[in-house]
């Protein structure tokens, strides 16, 4: 896929098919985290790839709309000290790499945090910044997020216009 | 480019020849960050497009090593409500669109805030996430930040080994 397409066309995908991630599409997902820039090039994130259908259900229960863990081929939980910025740049770059292979993801947020530091035997200092379920995308999907419709959960449908975005020079 | 090298080819680019870029790409640019994800799909975020060469200079200014900014052919300043995660998101889309097109950037932290919010004239409540230069790459690169060698800047060079950042099912 070329890059200006998959850097448009990454939506979040919720509902997965029962089909693994081959290993290649793994590693190819982890390279792209491995690059990604960070402040003063700290890389100051730790990667944990969770395939454990035991795991990703508890994990699943650590958020309000984390559900769609307990569903993913695999998730890969992000540890950082705190660095939400760059947390942020190491996500979508697994996410963007992922699509770029017909591979599906969603964020889910994390709490209590310290639940899932303990379930994943991380040491201390660490928080969960994300943890992103992967998955090839479910063929029908539903327009709900656990259970309730999309407009209800979301801020807003589609992006905004790049005139309600977008100043020159000056706000 | 394919999706793939821009995700893994990324590097940041502090020295820009004198050439404008191209408002298609800069549309490129602003395309992807239009369409990048965010928590519950709030889109937290607005845009400055810098281009005059004394708004350069003077956000330069206004951080250690924002230096870059006042020889970039233009900057995009994100301001947000303080999300970063999501900013991190958004950075990394336009400065990978940029590179698709062969266009450089980097990265500044702007402090203080409050000199960037009033040169810009921001409404209040917005934060400045990040300031970013794009470019086209000079042709020679100085080893150098801010007169200081690269190694004495950054905490280090290149990037770590899948094996020092990637754990299978728990830490």
């Amino acid at each position: 896929m070329d890059a200006q397409t998959c850097l448009r066309t990454l939506r979040a995908v919720r509902q997965f098919r029962d089909e693994p991630v081959p290993d290649d599409v793994l590693n190819d997902i982890l390279e792209a985290a491995r690059w990604s820039g960070s402040a003063k090039n700290t890389q100051p994130w730790q990667f944990v790839v969770v395939r454990n259908r035991d795991t990703l259900t508890q994990l699943s229960r650590l958020g309000q709309y984390a559900g769609h863990l307990a569903r993913a081929a695999l998730a890969i939980v992000i540890l950082t000290h705190g660095d939400a910025f760059d947390a942020g740049r190491v996500a979508q770059n697994m996410m963007l790499a992922a699509h770029a292979q017909g591979v599906g993801s969603c964020i889910a947020w994390i709490f209590p945090q310290q639940s899932a530091l303990q379930l994943l035997h991380a040491p201390s200092g660490y928080q969960v910044s994300a943890a992103i379920s992967f998955g090839y995308p479910a063929p029908v999907v539903r327009k709900t997020i656990e259970g309730q419709p999309l407009e209800r959960v979301l801020s807003s449908m589609g992006r905004k216009s790049l005139s309600d975005l977008v100043h020159y020079e000056s706000f």
